[in-house]
C-alpha cells in the first residue's frame, strides 16, 4: 500500500525504558527496579490527588466534559488569566503537534536547538517541514536569530529550561529575542520544566501572562507530567491569546484527555504545597549528583530541572547505561542526540544513593 | 497571525453534553441528571477493573509502558492475531487520525456514507481531503460503488454498525463490496459497536482475523469506550497487516494513552462476563424503546447498537431535545447531521423508564 511519502524517513520517539520491560527482559524483581530515565516526579503523585482518583475510578465509563471548563477556570486563575486563554492537551505533547498542524505544511520553516526536546524535529517532519537547527547543542540565542535572518520561519521552539540538557535560558535574553521576531511566526516557549526553574533563579522565570500580552505570537505549554507529578495522565496546557488558541481548538479531538485525568489534573492544582515540597528536594538531592559528578571528574551540564546530564569522556555512554539496565537501574544514554552523556532523573535520596553506588560498579568494571 | 488556510473552514466535533453543564446551566442536582447522549455503558465500568483502577491510582506519577506489551498481546491473543497487527489509540478516534494522516493530504479523496461518525469528515478536511458522500444518509453500498468508481478514494469509512443511525451492513455484502476496491485503498471498517451488532444478528459479526487476511488493505477498528464501558478511558485500536500498523507507529505520539486507561483496558478484557451481560441488558431495554416509539406512532431505525434514532414529523427535534435537557435528561438533537431526529442511549431500565416519562411530558407540552 502506498503512504503519504513523508512518512518514509520518520523517525519515531524513543521513550525511557519502562520498569515492566526490565523485568521482563532481565528477570528483575520489580520492587528492585529503579527508573531514572523519564524525568517522573520521584515522590509519586500527591497523596490529596491518589484519594480522589480512587473515589472517582467508578466513573471510568463516562466521558469527560469536553469543555473542561473547571480545569480551565482552575488554570486561567492560577495563571491571572481567561479560560479563552487556555488550551488543554493530552501532555504538552499534544500542544506541539497543535503549533505544528496549525502553522506548518511541506518545506515550512522550523527553528530550534541542536539539542532539545525530540518531540519537536518528528512532529515537523511528520507533515514535511523543514527542521533548521543551531550548531551548539545547547540554545543559543545569537545562533537562533542569526539563522532566523537567513531563513525566516514558522515555527521557533524554545524549550524553557531544555530537555535533555538541564540549562535555561533567562526571561531577559528570551524577551530580547522575542522582539526580533516577526509577529507572523509562532514562538513556543515550551515550560515543561519552568517550575523547578523559577525555584532555583528567578531569573529565569517567565510569566506566560507578561509573555504573551508582551509577545502575542507567543505559546506558553506547561504540563502536569513532572513537578506536578501525574505523568501517566497526560495532561498539559498551552496558554496564548485566543486567536491561537480557538484555531487550535479546530485542530483537538474531542475527549483528548481522560475523565480521570482531568479530575487529577484539577486536584493538583489545589496541592501546590506538594508540589513545591518536591522541587525543594530536588534540589537537595541533585547537589548531592554534582558533588559526585565532581568527584569523579565527569562533566556536567548545571541543571534548572528535575534531571542531570554527565558527560563522559573515558567511557561509552551507551555502555554505562545498557550496564546499568541489566542492574535494574534505568537511565537515558544520549548517543542518539549526538552527546556521549547519560541524562539522570534526580530521584529520592535512596534512589540517587542506589544509582551512585551501582554506577561506581559499572564504571569499576570498564576501566 | 496566518495559519494553515485549510484551517479556515473546519468545524469541530459537538460532544454529547455533560452532566456537568446541565449541572452548571439548569442548576439541577448532579444525581438527578441522566445522560443518555453518548452512548456509554449505562451499567457502568466493571466492578473488577475499578478495583484495579483504585489499587493503581497511586502510579499516576509514572510514563505508562509506551510498548503497551500486554495490552497488544491481550488483544492479539482475543482476536487470535499477532502483536504485529496491533496498534493502540487514544479512542479508535485517535486510529481514525492515523488512517487519514498516513493516506490523505489535500485533493485526496474519502469516502462514506452521508450520515456516519462525524470524526471521519473532521479528520478529513483537517488534511485538505474532499469528502464524497452518498445520497442516502444510511449506508449504501452501490452508492458507495458507484462513487468509487467514479471519483476512487484513498480511504474508505464503514461503520459498521453505524453511528449516529444504528443501521449494520451485513457481513457478506461488505466482503463483496471489498472486493471490488484496489488494494491501493485503505478500508477502515469502525467496529466500536461490533459487540452490540455481533450479539443480535450472526450475519453481522465482522471476523478482524478472517477480514484483514482476505483483504490486507483493510483494518478493522475497536474500542473500549462502549461495551466495554471504559469511554472515559480512551482507549481503541486498530488490527491490520504489519505494514498498515507499522507505518501508522511513525505518526503515533508516545504515551498515547494513561497509565490507568492502559491498566483498565487490561483488566477489561479479563472480564467478558461482564460486558456480555451489559449487551444482553441492552438489547431487552431496547425493546421497550421500539415498543414506546411504535405507540406513539414515531418512526425508528431498527438499531444494531447502544442507541436507538427516533425521528419526528410532527415535533422539532432540536425542541424535543432541549426541553429533555432543561429536565435533566441529555439525548442528542440529530439536526446537525440533517435529520429531524434525537439518538438516544439505551440506559439502564430506571433510566428509560424516566426518559419515557420526560419524553411524554416534553411532547405533551409541545402539542
Amino acid at each position: 500500500m502506498k503512504f503519504n511519502k513523508v512518512l518514509k524517513n520518520l523517525s519515531t520517539y524513543e521513550a525511557g525504558k519502562p520498569i515492566e520491560l526490565v523485568v521482563r527482559e532481565y528477570g528483575i524483581d520489580p520492587k528492585e527496579v529503579v527508573k531514572l530515565a523519564s524525568n517522573e516526579n520521584p515522590y509519586g503523585t500527591s497523596p490529596k490527588v491518589v484519594a480522589k482518583i480512587e473515589s472517582l475510578a467508578k466513573n471510568m465509563y463516562l466521558y469527560p466534559d469536553d469543555s473542561m471548563f473547571e480545569l480551565k477556570e482552575a488554570l486561567a486563575n492560577k495563571f491571572d488569566l481567561e479560560s479563552k486563554n487556555v488550551i488543554i492537551g493530552s501532555g504538552s505533547d499534544q500542544i506541539l503537534e497543535f503549533c505544528i498542524h496549525a502553522k506548518c505544511k511541506k518545506k515550512s520553516n522550523v527553528l530550534m536547538a541542536k539539542t532539545t526536546f525530540a518531540m519537536y524535529e518528528i512532529y515537523s517532519k511528520q507533515v514535511g517541514a523543514n527542521v533548521i537547527k543551531t550548531e551548539s547543542s545547547q540554545h543559543n540565542l545569537k545562533e537562533l536569530s542569526k539563522l532566523y535572518k537567513k531563513h525566516g520561519a514558522d515555527v521557533i521552539f524554545l524549550c524553557i529550561p531544555n530537555n535533555p540538557l538541564g540549562e535555561c535560558l533567562d526571561k531577559d535574553e528570551v524577551y530580547e529575542f522575542l522582539k526580533t521576531i516577526d509577529k507572523n511566526t509562532l514562538v513556543v516557549v515550551d515550560g515543561a520544566y519552568q517550575e523547578y526553574a523559577s525555584f532555583k533563579d528567578e531569573k529565569k522565570r517567565i510569566c506566560p501572562k507578561d509573555l504573551i500580552s508582551k509577545f502575542p505570537n507567543a505559546i506558553y505549554l506547561g504540563t502536569f507530567s513532572k513537578a506536578y507529578a501525574l505523568g501517566g495522565m497526560r495532561v498539559g496546557y498551552g496558554l496564548a491569546q485566543p486567536e491561537i488558541i480557538s484555531t487550535f481548538y479546530k485542530i483537538r479531538a474531542p475527549f483528548n484527555i481522560t475523565t480521570l485525568s482531568l479530575a487529577a489534573a484539577i486536584e493538583a492544582l489545589k496541592d501546590e504545597d506538594f508540589v513545591k515540597e518536591c522541587i525543594a528536594k530536588n534540589f537537595i538531592e541533585m547537589k548531592r549528583y554534582e558533588e559526585y559528578a565532581s568527584k569523579k571528574g565527569f562533566e556536567y551540564i548545571p541543571s534548572y530541572t528535575n534531571f542531570i546530564t554527565i558527560l563522559f569522556k573515558d567511557f561509552v555512554s551507551k555502555t554505562v547505561a545498557q550496564k546499568l539496565l541489566e542492574r535494574g537501574m534505568i537511565v537515558r544514554d544520549l548517543t542518539g542526540y549526538g552527546l556521549n552523556a547519560i541524562r539522570v532523573t534526580i530521584g529520592t535520596n535512596d534512589q540517587n544513593t542506589k544509582l551512585f553506588k551501582l554506577l561506581d560498579e559499572v564504571l569499576e568494571g570498564l576501566k
